[in-house]
């Protein structure tokens, strides 16, 4: 098999004036250099599994995304995380959700696949099992970004979770990546800091299996980024696969009934990236834009996109 | 439309040995009981939604089921529950994970349902949630039953979640209810008490749209009893209704290719309770045996049975 990768930063409405061309610049170079972690694994013949994680660990050690190091605030001025991870080969899983100071929340999301009998592990009982496993933690401090902080202080007092701004970052920040590997295995992988100003231990999609992260070698490898709570309802990733089991539709046809038609119809902002059995890539959305990018064997150069 | 209603207390290898006449019997009463309570609902012109959250609502105040006051100990000593609750007619959901002393976690997840934005909350966010909306606590005495205690006791000191017994109680305990009401809406109810000596924050699929608990006015309503790792990656519920969706299955055709062919082929031990559109009602299980029971307005007699 000829492998394929894609990636994505999260979706939502970006206003052009709001992105200076340095910024720009910053969002293109860090896609693309999660692109080529997860292109070298994927080259040398390395697991789509490896790809994914790695690529999102990427994602996650850079500040510009809601994931890892550079997630947004809760309510109570905590970064509260969430990952899941899927081997499209052994429909194995591993998932982690409202975790706090843990580096790399996809890196837990993989250790519970293949070290705990357990797929789903949450809040401190999923940082004690991580401390058992030797995942490295980091302090307050490490997560702390200005920005963010400032996006918490404008709507902290209200119960404003999203505000009706033009900034994506307060909207639906997430990253994520799916692969096909040269043994022909599909793996997707999501991980994200949630919502500013969230209360109440609100989970997302992002943690969870069917909605926000599916694989299955018969299909595809899904990774979502959106307004979760329709993102759960509709279990997009999954859908996206019967779509293609079920009534045969292709990649691109299932994504853009389920992102551009379903999702739509209910109000339901956000987008995913996807790659099939046979190495094709969708990346396919509902909003303004989506930070994303795209690689594979038949054409290797690095794509990057936004609006 | 006629109503339809059906309903479980778990799944799992029962041994008729174990199972004295006299707790057979007192099972029986409390599956009827159940029925009786959403039947109320359904007869009177009462939605599905309150006909499930009422029915769960009974189970998990009866100590037989693993779920509510009759919910398992986790390693800590202590009770950690979850539920959740969809509208076939809005899609609309409600979930809660890792909560502690909670009288009724499907109300909990019905509020979250109707009175949040979000849609899944988890741990003391949750219950701080549920105490803001006047959600009753009991203190762990309420808990407490020397059976589950004696169960924890036996486990304790060793790394085992489920034994090799045939006592299901060890197994997959959890409740759930699934309605079809004169209006032609669906809905369906989950909760659960999880794992005898649960670590780590594990969360099964009782708490997950589209795993346990879905509900779609267009195919059926599904909640799900089982091994949760294997059902979390199965996307069990929607799976079902994709089948039925995209294949044109009916739901019992639906339910033996998910429940007695796929879990199966996994090791996914458990069983399912669904109605759809129509009416009709499935009560699929690959165990020895699943506490259930089913009426509808067509044969209004309360049927319960246990192998």
């Amino acid at each position: 098999m000829a492998y394929s990768l894609a990636i994505h930063g999260g979706a939502g409405t970006m206003s052009r004036a709001q992105l200076t061309p340095e910024k720009e610049l910053l969002y293109h170079k860090a896609l693309e250099n999660a692109l080529k972690v997860g292109e070298d694994y994927l080259i040398n013949g390395g697991s789509a599994l490896d790809a994914v994680e790695f690529t999102v660990r990427y994602l996650e050690n850079v500040d510009l995304f809601n994931a890892g190091k550079g997630s947004v605030f809760g309510n109570d001025g905590k970064h509260e995380m969430e990952a899941s991870i899927m081997c499209g080969r052994t429909l194995n899983a591993g998932a982690v959700a409202g975790i706090k100071n843990v580096k790399n929340p996809i890196q837990l999301a993989r250790t519970i696949m293949v070290e705990s009998e357990y797929v789903y592990l949450h809040g401190i009982g999923a940082e004690n099992f991580a401390k058992n496993y030797h995942i490295p933690f980091e302090d307050d401090f490490y997560f702390f970004t200005q920005e963010r902080f400032n996006q918490l202080n404008a709507i902290r007092d209200s119960d404003k979770v999203i505000l009706d701004h033009t900034d994506v970052d307060y909207k639906f920040g997430t990253v994520g990546a799916v692969a096909l590997d040269k043994l022909g295995n599909l793996a997707s992988a999501t991980s994200t800091g949630g919502l500013t100003n969230k209360k109440y231990g609100r989970l997302g999609d992002s943690s969870i299996i069917g909605a926000g992260t599916y694989a299955n070698n018969a299909t595809c490898a899904i990774s979502c980024t959106g307004y979760g709570e329709y993102f759960i309802r509709s279990v997009v990733a999954h859908d996206i696969s019967c779509l293609m089991e079920y009534k045969n539709m292709s990649l691109q046809e299932a994504s853009e009934v389920v992102v551009k038609d379903k999702l739509v119809k209910m109000g339901g902002e956000g987008g995913i990236i996807g790659v099939d059995k046979n190495g094709n890539i969708s990346l396919t959305f509902n909003t303004e834009g989506m930070y994303r990018g795209y690689t594979s064997e038949k054409n290797p150069k690095l794509v990057t996109k936004i609006f």
